[in-house]
Order: structure tokens, then sequence, then C-alpha cells
């Protein structure tokens, strides 16, 4: 067991959120190994997610309600310090990636592979749960993933939301030779264009409203994009598959956005027996184009988290060079930092920011 | 071929849409064998379907407006009369079930094993082309179904709308031990109700708001029923799922009202990871809690007539006795009087009325 | 935590296996509940499968060797004794099946939801796991199912090989209408057909060689029998065929005989895009029609015990009457009579053959 | 419609198969447009598959046997000389790639979407049906596919083998990131590796018993190779996973071979819970562990030609350039040298051997 002395010279300062727009650092308590497949691991990178901000801003998300102060992230890699004596996938000195969730392995969902949908889900940042914006952190070795010598632990920490796109894609079905749109450019919907690339697609149309994140789109992975204009979903849904040539409409779309005008364009962008995919999440009932839905039989599926093999997979992607991460990372901050990182994500700036841990002072 | 004597015994008297609320009965042209693998029938028994009965009000349904004179009705059982050279399933004499849609067999959903979807579906009573309350009627040969020796030739004309519950069914994956809401009990949701219980389904909640119907429903193929209140959404599917004892949410939940409040109740009715199906249709647009679905990973389809299969699943369901669709016949009137029969469709008058063809004077 | 004494009343005495043909009565020490999630359980009734009398009269299946004493016996019920403070799902007196393998919950398998193959599975009365035909058993909560008030504990020991017959019947993906032939009438082949008549199957052809049990399954579960001949498998296929009129081959072929000529027969029993699945084993190697299963595009698969949600299934297969399982009960007898029904059963006697537990001397 | 004197100056020179090793030139009558969905093509490129080559060696190929003189050829592609009246996806002087096969669009296979399993297929080069080592062809509009620009004659040619392993490898569900062991490096296990890396094989590895093939396929599409030796499966096997760091075993398994020994091999190299597909065809029976297959829960299939999808996917990866054709052609000979061509190809002589078609005298 750890003690509080065995790793004396590392801090365990977190990053807290009391209420919101209340964050302060404190000194919590550092975690120890419990049960002998558990691995302790030295937080080095955190990148910021939509879901941390939202937090902070709001200190709730839906049903989920900040009521008493939480450590903020959860997109984390990490360096092992310390294995439980059951532990074999990995040592101590090994890069990984953190995956943030720990479900219950017990209910139905877990037992049938869908732990996403655990009941009993421990997630990092989600009320009541601690993240990972601290110095230590304690996993099940199944949810830490060894980095290979060529990735940086930098990539480690874009291999949470990449593993959303995983799921996202897997969602959708992507198959080679199929189009694909992705509504929203963001760090979910650009990762999702990357992936639907490795699964193959053919056409890949990026949406969004901010030309820059087009622009950068264009030499990351979309084949297409497409600006939305004022008017509505049918109008825009009808120009997107004219300018993109895709007469039938699209095999899978993807919302990476939550908008309600994407949303409502989505249903009209995909083909008779498509697949359109939520993954974004946004206001939380909308108006919806049912019948448009029924006729042309399209599936949609709600996508959440991510679920077996999905973090396997994005690890993969960076280490094959399918997905490089590397393009989204705009910034990297000392720890001290992270409130001005969360004020410049709320601003827009930057496609990703990460948090260095606080005991890399160095790096 | 078929000339205008061979027949001459026989009319081919149709019942005609003007405009809104403008039926006439015409002698229509016989019609003839075009290829060696068509089959010339005269039409016994039709049923009124809903979608009959909107064109005859309003004169189109969304998209498909009725500009010319168009022959109603699509759900239809009759009697050979003659053969092409290349039939072999059915002979001069035999008593079928008409599936009323004959794709092109050509285009990508059509290899693909999605004929419902084809680009260039001739379908029945939906505009430009004539529906089956006619004398006679000319299908390949693979678009009608014989009915067994025991099946009857009323139960034939229920095989249409059975064939519908099937493909809903099918799309909602049910499968045995299941618990399954249909939300709506008239001829399609109860159909709904049967079908499921014939794949299995251990629990079948039958909601709608007429008491009636749930009655009926609780002797034909519900295991609970439920009346909505005037309150949420929420607020109903909680009570659902509490006086059914379903705490996790139902496995597959069928909207077959079309009814906004009932497809909201549905997204809240779902467990997490289960399947919602569309299976009826009403406002083009709705407000949809977009977020529940995401959040649980709900799989949420479109159905859209029927396909591959179904017809023929559901001549075997009748046939079998597993599905009894004779008792969803509340009445049957002559040629003459279908418009009496529309009307009557229209006021909620019964479950399921036949219209008999205009050569069946006697029976 | 259970000591010496908390159950003194209880004997702990199970029927070991020392090596091939040589087994013991012994008092083995009682387990204890190891953690919050365990349920200690008194054994009721336990029914004797192939593989014990394989391991009893070889001991050995393939690569599992009894190397040291093991105990006998896993298909069994119980009822609950005691429970770790984390149990909802039972409490103390409840009856229930016992599922008797505990898997890892932490491998690529386990967290995919297909647990049975998990690559560090505790199987009862698989070396070097001792079984349940002992007095009491301690299992994980989520591995013991709660039998309905109406369902007895007999009942409740054949949940096991009916969950064994689920799980072949999901591998070969049965649906209403469908044709299903089952090769062989032992339990597992008995059960698989009255699983696929649960699953809407509408022709069920059992085929075995000894005309008693075809006559039994005539009452049971099947629909049509057929007793092979001494003639090539392509020679019993097509007769099967055209005795039960399915010209087309059959949907879904299952093999719970283990037997070549069954297995042979069954590759040219089914259809053209058929599915054929081994439930059964006996040779490891035999000679295989591989080049009829590619050119008719078959899909074969193996099925292995069983997974997530098949005893849940089971135990309602029972409770909702679709599967009376008592009909195969042909014996009861006292647990210190258990190498005699051992006995019984290599000699071919009866169908299903239950030892009560050494603490059921009264009933 | 087309006459004798239409395109008279183009030849309908064919080359004949007899009887086997009994091959002659002989001039047929033209082919002419049948439905207003006909397109009539000049044969530019034919390239020779295996069962050309059984069929000129031994006159049959299991039950298919040359009773009358058959046109020989199924690789092809063209340039269309005239279209029916509906034709609209391809016009006067395009380049299309030919689907040898034309289904009957009515039976059960081809309306649930598995026309390659239809009951009357026609075939080119499959008894009694001629092939396309002709002149002048005529198929369905929908069994055409254009080349664009970029694409030569040369790679259309090859788009049928391509669709041989396209949809061999959607039988085998390949994913992103899985491992996948090709047995067979000839031209569909060469092809077999190159569609798994499209579809994001991350491992795969190509078994031959020929040192060439495999240094081949390391610069086209393997990431490893293998050859077996003269010992057991298990020991191959095992040497096989161990070499290329699959401990687990593969994900997917496809033997393209049609050898016994690497059919056995097969199923012990794959995963538990992985899929082994069947692609080639050699001895009808063989020894097969079926045991290790029950075990393993392994998913068998078979793969016979292709289907809806497989041609159009095939036409897109020569497209993008992600499967790069040309490197598989080897020569490419006059219409003339055309039994010299088959000669060549049963002595093993290149990988792919192109008969230009007898009106392509210049190029």
């Amino acid at each position: 067991m750890a003690t509080d002395t065995e790793f004396g010279d590392l801090s365990n300062l977190s990053f807290v959120l009391n209420k919101p727009s209340d964050v302060t650092f404190e000194t919590k308590p550092k975690p120890t190994i419990q049960s002998p497949y558990d691995v302790l691991v030295k937080v080095n990178y955190t990148g910021i997610c939509g879901s941390d901000v939202h937090y902070w801003v709001h200190g709730a998300i839906g049903d989920f309600v900040v009521k008493d102060p939480m450590v903020l992230g959860h997109e984390s890699s990490g360096t092992v310090l310390k294995v439980g004596d059951k532990v074999a996938s990995v040592k101590v000195g090994d890069r990984v990636a953190l995956e943030p969730g720990t479900p219950c392995r017990r209910c139905t969902p877990c037992l049938s592979g869908h732990y996403n949908l655990c009941n009993e889900m421990k997630f990092a940042a989600t009320p009541p749960y601690d993240g990972t914006l601290t110095g230590l952190w304690c996993s099940p070795e199944d949810f830490c993933y060894k980095l290979p010598e060529h990735v940086s632990l930098e990539e480690g920490a874009l291999v949470e939301p990449l593993a959303v796109a995983v799921h996202i894609v897997k969602q959708a079905e992507v198959k080679p030779g199929q189009t694909v749109v992705v509504m929203g450019a963001g760090p979910v919907g650009l990762l999702c264009c990357a992936v639907a690339k490795a699964y193959g697609a053919s056409k890949i149309v990026s949406v969004d409203i901010q030309p820059s994140r087009l622009e950068f789109n264009e030499t990351f992975a979309a084949t297409h994009t497409f600006t939305p204009e004022r008017v509505s979903a049918e109008e825009n849904a009808a120009r997107l598959l004219k300018e993109t040539d895709m007469p039938g409409g699209a095999d899978a779309v993807i919302d990476a956005s939550g908008a309600e005008p994407s949303i409502q364009t989505s249903i009209h962008v995909v083909r008779r027996g498509g697949i359109y995919v939520q993954g974004g999440m946004g206001k939380p009932d909308i108006t919806f184009p049912i019948v448009a839905l029924c006729v042309k039989e399209v599936t949609c599926k709600g996508s959440f988290r991510y679920s077996s093999g999905d973090y396997k997979l994005a690890v993969e992607l960076v280490a094959s060079g399918k997905v490089d991460v590397n393009k989204l990372i705009t910034g990297k901050v000392k720890f001290e930092d992270a409130e001005q990182a969360f004020s410049d994500v709320k601003a827009g700036k930057g496609i990703k920011i990460l948090i260095k841990g606080p005991n890399e002072k160095e790096t």
C-alpha cells in the first residue's frame, strides 16, 4: 500500500470547482492502490473538454449537479508509479492514456459489453466523482492503456476525445467507400472526420459556421467543407448535397455540434436507410423532423462516451499515424494557469489546450 | 394476353378519388398480364387504411399529392384468374394476399434487400398510382402470396396491415423475454402487440387514450395497458414504468400513433441502449428530447411499409394462429357502400372495415 | 464472514472425482462469503450433464484434465443462506438457479459482452475448479437468479442446460416463421427444439437415431422428426428435406450431437445463406464438406456454454411456461446415490436425473 | 435493336471451350439489347481466373459440368457501344467494368439483398452460360460500372477479382485496428490483404509456401509474412502467432487457398470469438477441427462471388488509389494468344495475365 510518505516528493495538488466560476487549488490526500489490479499514476497532461468548461460556468450538466467541491478534468495521460500484485499489462515507468470512467462490471449493461451505460459508473469530473486535474490518479489496470514509445504524453491526453470520436463513428457504422457528413468542427467533430477517414469513408463533409475551423479541417481530415446559411434546414441540406455531389443523401451523418439547426439539417442530409448519430449535446428538447426520419427509414442513434475497445483503437489510430492528434494541440500551460486555460477555451481560443500536471514543473 | 372479352363477365368497377371528399365509381379498363411473371387477380376484399382516409379527406399525405383522379385502396386479397407463362408459385383459382407496391428491382435499395426504400416504387393508392378498390388487379407473381386452405380471404385482406406491424417489430429487434411498449392501439398498434407476442416478448404494454381500445387489447395481445394523462412526458413515462414494473425502462418502444406526446413519452420509457421505432405518421415536426436519446444511447428507427420477407411472415403468423386477425374485422360492406365505410372509419367506428370487391355480389 | 459454526447444522458433503471411475464422498470446508457482492447458497438439486459423466469415465475432456480430486456437478439450484453487504437482488430464503461459471470481468471478452470466452473463467467441475455436487456454494450475486414463486427447485436445476440451449439458439439467430433442424435429441437437443419454438420457429425437425427420443420430442417441442439411415450425408439430407417439405433447405441447423455424420448432414440440410451452429462436442477432428459451405455461403458458428442474458432468459422461459422442463426430469435420487445416478446416465437411462443436495434428507 | 450490320466492323470472335483441353476460336452471333435497361459493350480486356483454367483442364468445377461448348472468361472491362432507352448511368463511349453474373431479381435471395445466392443466376463462363472472352457483351445497366477518367481499362478488368476480395473481407467483418491473416497469396489472397488494409486492419499476415509471392506482398499490402512448414496445423499456428506477436489469436482469418492444411491452421490461428472466412475452393471434403471451432466460438463463413455493393466499392478502391491493381498485371496478350495465356496461368507464371478483346488489335 502507498503511504503518505511513499511518494513524498510528489504533489497531489488539484484544481477544484467549488461552485460556478469559483475554482481553487487544493492539495488532496494521495490516492492508494485498493485492489491487486490497480495502478497508481502520476498525471502528466490533461486536456480541457467542453463539459469541464460547462461545469465551471454553470455548475451542472443536465441532471448532473455539482453539489460539493469537485476536482475537474478527465482527458489525461500519465506515468505509472506503482502497480498492484496482479497487474500484468503495464509496469512502473510506463506512459499511459487514462480512461476516466470505471464501471461496476456487474450490471446488465456491463455484462453485455456496454459499460458506458453502466448503472453505477464512476466517471472523473462528473459529480460526485473527482477528476484528473490532480497530481496522482489510481485506476484499474484495464482502464490504463500503455502508449507505444513513439507516442508522446501530449498525444496520450488526446486519446480521450479521440475515443469519443471512435465511439461515435462506430455507432455510425461507417464503412469503406461511404459518404459521411459531420456537423460541427470543434475537437470532437474534427476527430470524427479523422476517424471516419480511418474507417475508409471516401467523402467526408465537415460543416461549421466558423470558416477558420473548416479551413483547418481541409488540411486535417475533411474532403469537403460546407458553411450553412440562415435558411431552412431543407434548404441547407439541399445545397450541401448538391455542392458535394451526393444526390441520394449521405450514408452517415454525425452531429457533433448539439445545435438544433444542425440536427434538423442532418435528417434531411442522410440518405434513405442511412444512419444519423447524435454525438453532441445542446438543448435538451428540439424541433425534430420525425416524419422525414420515418419515411426514409433513417436509423438515429445516440452516442455516449466510449465503451469496449474504443480506447484501445484510439491509441492504435494515434500510434499508426492514421490520426495526427498533434495538429489539434494549440497550447500547453502550467498547472497553476488552469483557470486561464479554462477562460481561453470558453472564449473559443485554439482547438485543444493541455494543462501540465502539478508535478510537471520542468518540461 | 387478356383481352377485353376474356373476363367479360367480371367488372372492373373502381372507387376513385377525384379531389378531397369527392369520390366516384368508375369502370376502368381491365388490366392485362404484361410479363411472363405476372398474375391477374380478382379482388375479393379490401380493408380501409388510415392513409386512404387521409387522402379522401385531405387529397394529400405530405409530399404525395393527388393531382389526377386515383383509385383508392391497398389492403386486398384476391383470387387468381390467370397467370403468365413462367409463374410457378400460384395457379388459377388460388386465393392470395396482394402486396400492393412493386419496386424497380434495379436501384441500390432494391439490390441491397430494402425494396421498401426503392427510388421508383409503384405503390397502390399512392399518387400517381391507382389502388386496389377495383375489380381486377395485375401483380408480379412474387408480390402475390398464396393463402393456405384454412385462411379466409377476409383474413387475407388483413395481411397488409399485419405486414406493416411485422416490419415495425423487426425494426424494433424484439427478442424473447423482452419488454415492449406500443403507443397507440389502432389497427397497426394492436397488430404490433400481437407480432411482439409472436416474437416472444414477455411484457407488452399497450398505451392509448381510448379505454375501449385498451380493453379490447387486453383480450387480444397486451399483457398490460396504460392510459396517459395530461401531464408531462416524463411524468407519464415514470408512472408507466412504475405501474408495469419496469424500473430500468422498456427494451423496445414502438410508436404507432404519430402523436407528439406519445413520441416524447417513448424516449423517456425506453431503457438505456434500447430501441424506439417510429411506425406512425403525424405532424412532420415535433418537439423531441434529443439529449435523453443521446445519454441513454437509444437507437431510434423509422419504419416504412414492409420489405423482404415481411408479407411471407405475416401470412405465416395468420396461418399458424399466432395472430388472430379476425378479431380486428368489425364490418364487411358491399363495394357500393365504400364511401359510407370511409365515413365510418373517419368517425372511428370499429377497428377494421372490409369492402367487398365489385364482383363479390353474393358472399 | 461465515465461520465454521455459523451453519453448523448443514453438511458440506461433496461428491469427489479422484481419478477415472474413482469417486468418493468427502466433507469439504464450508465456503464463506468473500466479497460484499457474494451470496452463500444451500444446494438443493443438481442435474447430471454428459460432461460430468465424461470426466467420471475418462478423467478429461480435451485439454481439461482432472489432475487433482475435483467435486463434480454444475447444474444446480439452491436456497440463499446469507448475502454480502451490497447484495440487493436476492435475500436469505430466496430460491435460485446457480450459474456455475465466474468470469474475471476484466479481459477483452468480458468487457465486450462475451464472458463465456473469458480468459480466466472459473467454471464449476472444470479442472481445477470444484463443482456443485456439494452442500454449500458461494457465488457472486449476479450469477444467482431468483426463481419466481411458482417455479420449483427441480426446475431451477434444469435452468443450466436450458441456458446452454438458449445460447445455441441465439447463435443460430432463429426468427419467427423460420425452419430449424436440430441434430440429436438428448437433453440439450430437446431443449434447443423448445427454445427454437419459443423463438417462433414454425418448423422444428428433430433428428436422432433413437426412436424413443423422437417419440418423446413429438409431444415436447418438435413439429417433425427424422431418423437418419446408414447412407451418405447427402442422401440423408435430401430425404430429410423432402419429407419435411423444405425444398430450399432449412434456415438454421443446430448440431447438438457432436456426431460426425450429423455434422456432415447439417451442411447439406442448411439453405443457401443459412446458419449452422455446432453445439455438441464429439471427435475433435472430422471430415467436413467445406466446399458445400463455401458455395452456399453458410455461416457456421460454434456455441460454448452461455453468456450475457442467457440464464435470465432461461428462467423466464420456464416461468412463462414456454419451456416445460419438468417433462425432462426422469428421476430424483438421494445424494448418497450419486454414483448410481452417474451409472444410469452413462447407460442412457431416462433423460435428466437430479441428485438432491446432501442437506435435502426429507423432500 | 442491334442488327447484324449495326456494328459490322466489330468482330464477335470468341474463345470457346469444347471439352477439356480443347479450345477453339469461333465467331458467335452478335448480342443485341433485349431490354430498355440493357447496355451493349465492346470487350477490351479480360483477366484469366483460376476457375477458367480449371474448366479448361478438367471441364468441370464440382457440380458445374461443361456439356456443350462454352465461351470462357468473366473478368472483363469494356466500352459502351449502345444503350437501351431507359439507361441513365452510362452512355455510349463510357469505359466500364463488367459484373459477369445476372441474377433473377425475383427469388428470396435476390429480394433480400443476397443476389450472389440467386437460385437462377446466369454467370459468365459457368455452364451453360457463355463468358466474356468475346468481342461484344450485353449486360443490364446496373451490372456495368463506369470507370472514372483516371482508371484504365486494364485496371477495369481487375475489378472482378477485387470484388471477390471485397466480398470476402466484408464477410470477415474486418474493422480498423484488427489483425487479419490471409492464407494464400495468389491474386485473390493478395487482393484480400489490400482490401483488409483499406478496411483499416493494423496487422495483415500473408501466408504462402512460395517465397516469391510473399516477397511481392511485402511491397503490396502485407505487414507480415509467414511460410508454413511441413508440421501439424497446431504447430504452424503456434509459430505464426508467436512470430507475428498475436498471443490471443487473430481477429479474422481468411483462407484464399482452398488447401486443407491452410484451413486447419486457420482455425487454430483465429482468436476466441473471431471470424474465419473460406474464400478459396479446393477439395470438397477435408479434415476439420470442429471442437476447436466450437470451444472458441469461432464464426466460420463461406464467401461466394460478390453481391450488392461489392463491385461499386471495388471500383472506388481502385479509383481512390487504395488498391493498386496495376501491380498485379504481369502480362497482356493478344486475343489470338489466349490459349498460351491459359497455359502460362496453369504453369504459375506471373500473377494476372490480361487478354485483349478481339477488337483491340492496336493497343
